[in-house]
């Protein structure tokens, strides 16, 4: 089955969208709808040739900002291009969303279409580079005021994901702290730091904000504030720490300029491992569906690969397994409750 | 008068804060009062020359580890260096402490002794490199459970620190949250930032975290929790990104590897720019006292700028200014508690 892409979200939309998705037919050979204005896209599609089989248009009239309040977009814009690609999603014609448009319409609309699994909270998770393999970060946006049970809950559904997605067979799951001790932590991280222990997954305690980029841990789990904070931080940092490296560079001798030219190939590919826009997308973990939430100034290669991640995710019967993976740790979830 | 430095404390004491204090007796021509084992210390400045008269010892038995509780610091080592260093400026003898040694007991000792400034959660601030001017983020981990108007006053504390030590006339002050809105944030920042938007403070309202190293803010206010993970997550991002910049180097081609060589100049004032260790430390703001708190791998540097700012704050009578500030705030303080 296919998936819908919302060709109209993202800083980039529709141009880099339409781009991404044609790679991913290509590429990957994967089937994919693009959600959005029918005449717009059928001029952006003629930029490529792809084969035609795999890719096919659904109209969608409307838009939803990157600025626009969810719950507004809900209400005011029943065709915006997300929420007409989750209905897609529900009536069984699409298997699963890929978005770099509004994350919090994206929640939204995920949330009235298709539904979350019984009883969790869905949250937003992040793949980061570290200097091993990829880490999960979870939740980085959808709950900013949590109990500690949701907490556990992201460790559970960061784990499948882990599991599914990046192919950690039994994924170490951290709990993001200001201390290894498990005395170390606000009250709701020591609450979790419980339910994290008693719980079937293999947890390894508290993790430091200065471990996560170790590589040592497959998944970090947080409140959806500290998440967020933390993401956008790391964006933020990777970012100036590039423009104080160029600064000192062009504050330099000639000979020193010199080097840095030929020592810009390292440098590029450098760039591209720390820039989190070049990633696949934050899945939105939780629901009834597979939902892919890419960084608003993603490019056509975040794009496809986004498709391709929401495309394991369906093959791994993904949702399946997170809902009996949940209710297995029912008992322990129903006395946190 | 002089300026107690805990001769015992951190990862490479007693070597490197001798080293340190010193320093700032040869450079700074300041007062320094070395606490610590006598015998140990004695032999350490043998090894340099200094102003003898800047310089003198203050033998404590005690010594409190790293990772000590500092609840038990306090029942068990009435003595440790940290103590005798904060007794000292209970009873007039020093003008403030530094200390690179365990942060939860320097906090303690603090509040054991001279106490805090009436009605104020004391907070840890710390300076960090942005692209402009350096930011101050209050509160790095003294309080990981707060209510909204201890922001604000990290809020008031923070921009007294900005002003006194750093120079900026009407510091700008953000409150860190996961979007600019003021509608955007948990229930805490929400109300922190009505209370912050109400204060004579210049706020300039929300600061999401990719903002915070563009330097377009000048304090940046959060809870203890948030900021220490935020802090931590920092280092350890930079450290990574510069491994990662070496691993790309190293498997490069011969041309890209002695490009690196010749641009290698800049690279180390780029390492030193965003290595926290370097800095001169953190200030413990709202004691009735000045304490600077350095980072546990400090070095002769860091110490010696520990020394440098704690004058500066002496010399700006900070404590007492603070006080009145905190006064000139306490209409809207008691509306909130």
């Amino acid at each position: 089955m296919a998936v819908a892409v919302d060709a109209m979200g993202g800083d980039r939309a529709p141009s880099a969208i339409v781009e991404g998705a044609v790679r991913a037919t290509k590429e990957f050979g994967l089937k994919v709808i693009l959600v959005g204005d029918e005449s717009i896209l059928k001029k952006e599609l003629d930029r490529f040739s792809f084969p035609k089989e795999l890719l096919r248009l659904y109209h969608a009239g409307q838009v939803v900002g990157m600025d626009e309040s969810p719950s507004e977009a809900l209400r005011k814009k029943p065709k915006s291009s997300i929420r007409v690609a989750f209905n897609l999603v529900r009536k069984g014609e699409a298997s699963a969303v890929v978005s770099a448009g509004n994350s919090g319409a994206t929640l939204a609309c995920a949330m009235v279409t298709v539904g979350r699994i019984c009883g969790v909270r869905p949250a937003i998770a992040t793949v980061m580079p570290t200097l091993k393999n990829p880490v999960v970060l979870i939740d980085v946006g959808a709950n900013v005021d949590c109990k500690p049970h949701h907490l556990l809950q992201f460790g559970i559904m960061g784990a499948a994901f882990s599991k599914e997605a990046i192919g950690n067979k039994r994924p170490r799951v951290g709990l993001l702290s200001i201390g290894e001790e498990n005395t170390k932590g606000n009250q709701q991280v020591k609450k979790a730091f419980d339910l994290l222990s008693k719980s079937s997954l293999n947890f390894v305690g508290n993790v430091e904000g200065r471990d996560v980029f170790k590589g040592d841990v497959d998944v970090v789990v947080c409140d959806g504030f500290v998440g967020n904070v933390s993401l956008k931080l790391s964006e933020g940092l990777a970012e100036s720490i590039l423009l104080m490296l160029k600064k000192e560079i062009q504050q330099s001798s000639i000979i020193t300029k010199i080097g840095y030219l030929l020592a810009r190939s390292a440098f590029k590919r450098f760039r591209r491992l720390i820039d989190y826009s070049e990633y696949g997308g934050a899945p939105l973990l939780g629901i009834k569906g597979i939902g892919i939430i890419c960084h608003g100034r993603s490019g056509p290669s975040a794009i496809c690969n986004a498709v391709r991640v929401a495309n394991t995710l369906v093959k791994a019967d993904f949702v399946k397994h997170l809902e009996s993976r949940m209710q297995q740790e029912v008992s322990l979830a129903s006395v946190a409750l």
